[in-house]
């Protein structure tokens, strides 16, 4: 992205007008185009009622659906869309076939929903989780991964792409050819990865991808999608089913329908997922490789920023990095760094360590401050922002 | 309501001015303080943040809680927020602990997506489902429902309060009294009553109530919510959880929450549930039992209306009947006399036998029209409605 793109996108970006965001991990800032697109649906909707509206809207819903095909390269029959990425996650992972001799493979990265689940599942099922260190660079280790898959009755490794609380970007790539060669279940949480790094299910290997809409993708919040692989979904019952999963054929007969919106229910926020759809039609047109490599050479640049400041420790881990940074202040609570900010117009969020239980209590840390850019950041927010951080410091 | 009620409802409903509408029961149409405070919630999002406008927004997002309470005579800790009603039962009655030798009890009013879920219990846990026949008016028969509770061994009695396919108003009070004396969790789907009947759970004695957003209530589509009776919350873990519902302590502990949020997920459509608590409110204000007397007096008119009609058959049963009324026209299909209608911008909708497998084919019927009004409606709108009609069976 040039920098005339940058203030295209800007300019497109109600929200940059009014605050320094850089809680995009959290929820970006929606462009005015997902904006419009929800806002005149919503009106539609008042105008002519919700059905008769969804039946207009039928079109753009189903771009929803390609348009996040497109985005990690599947076919549009292995996308449902949901309430949200954890609603996506829950449905693939609950629904999985898993024994009492079975192994879970996760890592320090595990993201705290993920985690509660299968720990729930743990206790109803019998199966055991196996935790697969970090290596040098904080990543998982690919050689110890290895080493776990040859043990056999691996049910499934789940992973965290990039972890809610730093920069690590885990090489999914790999894990995914490790996952395949040894024919085990690669469940894939992009969570944080969609909408700024390239995800293609078939490189990846993955047998399921979740994601949302309100993080990197800058979609409407109350969205996500979930990409299950072609030949599995047929042997997946979901969970729980409806009537849109399934049709009831006879008073004690149904049947599953058999695309990936097996997982999904019938109602849902029309307008969300039309925006959602927009959202990453958005990303789509900037490109994902050009996003990328804009927030890859801004977050460098705001860890030197940050690493220049006495009494700021920087916490990302990784061999390859994203755009998302976590700090703290030498003496000042990441809630107060997060509160002294929001006076500023400045948003950040906190992380906290019960979200991150693998990893953050492991190296001894408690909360951080996590600041989060998009391509809409500009050097001069960073600077702004870096400038705010040494007052803190000092004060 | 007076007729200055009705006009000023009329006025605060913006669809009125377009469409004659007569598909409450698929989805209302939204007030305009539910549309206002869903896109100015959507329009705060885009300029300050996702997360933040949800701090801000913080107040509203209880009072949907504190009036979906008040609706239903609940206590907000017994109320969880969802994106749909099957959601909110799914998340109820997935789990429940339901045991080899258990019976579940239904009637012919079961909606397709529970009865699809029901079987996929059935399946899973060896349970028994039950069907309690009607009685003389159409409604689930008393004296049966209570010769199969004095059987034993029934986990739950599971009634949709008012049938998606007619007007029949299931006698929900007396069925909640049999459960109590019988010690039976009784779960009401109050999907099509909530917002045009009055509910009390404690006058129910419900252990479960689910009901959604976009029909009776004209809140936004995507929202539903569950009321689960505050003794039974902390036994019953839910079937999936995340780290909103649980808390992650320790690497390999978590603790559930202690009310009915224990069944949500994190991430939600902010804007949505804003927008549902605005719509409760809306209803609350006219008063339910308002809207009720006014909704009655009207369908009783449609129906009459109807009746006179050569080639038109009504098809609600009941002793007590609702907003809803189905019927077909000789010789024309239900989906058509939807098109043509649609073409006059007169909505109804279609329901079809297979979502109530229960009921339609066991009295030889297959898809009917549905017309299903509202307080908005108006006397001048059943006379044009009945006209057209009259003129689709002439023609």
């Amino acid at each position: 992205m040039d920098a005339s793109d940058v203030e295209r996108a800007r300019g497109l970006t109600p929200g940059c007008a009014h605050v320094l965001h850089l809680n995009h991990a959290g929820a970006s800032l929606l462009p005015q185009p997902v904006l419009d697109a929800m806002v005149d649906h919503l009106g539609l909707e008042a105008r002519i009622g919700g059905y008769e509206a969804a039946e207009v809207a039928a079109p753009q819903l189903e771009r929803t659906y390609a348009a996040v095909a497109e985005l990690i390269g599947a076919d549009t029959s292995e996308i449902a869309l949901m309430d949200s990425a954890s609603r996506a996650w829950d449905m693939a992972v609950y629904s999985l076939p898993i024994e009492p001799q079975d192994r879970v493979i996760i890592s320090r990265s595990e993201y705290g929903s993920n985690a509660i689940a299968l720990l729930q599942l743990k206790q109803r099922t019998g199966c055991q989780l196996v935790l697969v260190d970090d290596d040098q660079h904080g990543q998982i280790d690919l050689e110890a991964l290895e080493r776990e898959l040859a043990e056999g009755d691996t049910a499934l490794v789940s992973l965290v792409h990039v972890p809610t609380q730093g920069g690590l970007v885990n090489p999914a790539v790999e894990v995914g050819r490790l996952c395949r060669e040894a024919g085990v279940l690669f469940v894939l949480d992009a969570c944080q990865s969609a909408g700024q790094l390239p995800l293609d299910v078939n490189e990846l290997g993955c047998a399921v991808l979740t994601g949302n809409g309100r993080k990197f993708l800058r979609g409407p919040r109350g969205t996500g999608f979930l990409y299950m692989r072609r030949d599995l979904i047929p042997l997946i019952e979901p969970a729980m089913l409806d009537l849109h999963a399934a049709t009831w054929t006879a008073p004690d007969r149904y049947e599953v329908r058999d695309d990936a919106r097996r997982f999904e229910t019938w109602e849902s926020d029309v307008a969300a997922r039309i925006g959602l759809g927009v959202a990453v039609d958005h990303a789509l047109g900037w490109g994902i490789d050009a996003i990328a490599e804009r927030n890859s050479m801004l977050a460098d640049g705001l860890r030197r920023r940050l690493a220049d400041i006495p009494g700021v420790t920087l916490h990302d881990k990784g061999a390859q990095r994203c755009a998302i940074t976590t700090f703290t202040v030498a003496g000042v609570e990441p809630e107060d760094v997060k509160g002294r900010l929001r006076e500023k117009r400045v948003n950040v969020n906190v992380v906290t360590a019960s979200s991150a239980q693998l990893d953050l209590p492991h190296r001894g840390l408690a909360d951080l401050v996590r600041a989060s850019l998009h391509y809409v950041t500009t050097e001069d927010e960073l600077d702004r922002f870096a400038d705010l951080i040494n007052r803190i410091c000092v004060r």
